[in-house]
């Protein structure tokens, strides 16, 4: 290998560093990180269902503001997900790392069913964003029902 | 008041919801909201922190990525500091909501670096990063030693 290929692929090992690198302490960092995700995604998807639902008014403004930040938190959980960290104050399923690449797909559902809500929030159309927050929703319930423990 | 502009008013005050009408449980949901988001800043700065001092490789990609994530994060945590959630579980100092416009123009002060930071970043030009990491870093270190207990 040439010095200069060699320079290359030691960059790009630092651009893919492993999940696990990214945490000084297993589990409890990585653990920290995903539940804080989880946390905020329940305060930025909770108005959204509630407006859905017709529990509080249609706001159109707080609408596309929520799922602006969901777009973005619904990308950073995923890497929280390292191997072996099912041990310790978590309600990880081991399914996670079982069947990972059902676990993964539902992880792309999820971004891809934001995208969509955060388009349909973004006309303003009150029934747009119903079915598209529904979508959230269930794939969101179907995460928890597989992956996570009751 | 004409019904018509009742109705607005209720709308507006629907969309400026009392931050403290943002959370179920307090104090508890409001500490665990801007926890979380710290948890969460300090995952994406800490590699922009560490390029910047040279302690890793420099990695225009991950920086770019980190810093267009932290100027959605910036903005998130304030909304949980609800007056009289300076007890329980929490290190935020009384300070916060006795000099309460101080730390207002610290959080915002926050986001106007983050914005320059993730202009900086999408340069891929490692002297400006530096700067604009070097500021961000001032800001956290100032606020934390105001508001922040020991």
């Amino acid at each position: 290998m040439k010095r200069s290929h060699l320079v290359a692929a030691v960059v790009c090992l630092g651009a893919a560093l492993p999940a696990a690198a990214q945490f000084r302490k297993l589990p409890e960092d990585a653990i920290k990180h995903r539940q804080s995700v989880m946390t905020l995604q329940g305060h930025y998807v909770g108005p959204l269902f509630a407006m859905a639902n017709g529990r509080v008014p249609f706001d159109a403004k707080l609408a596309a503001d929520n799922a602006e930040i969901l777009s973005t938190l619904t990308r950073l959980a995923w890497v929280g997900f390292v191997e072996g960290t099912d041990k310790g104050e978590t309600n990880a399923k081991p399914e996670i790392w079982k069947e990972k690449a059902r676990f993964d797909e539902t992880a792309r559902k999820l971004q891809d069913d934001v995208a969509k809500l955060n388009a349909a929030a973004k006309t303003g159309n009150l029934d747009q964003i119903k079915a598209a927050v529904g979508a959230v929703g269930q794939t969101c319930k179907s995460c928890h029902d597989t992956f996570r423990k009751e």
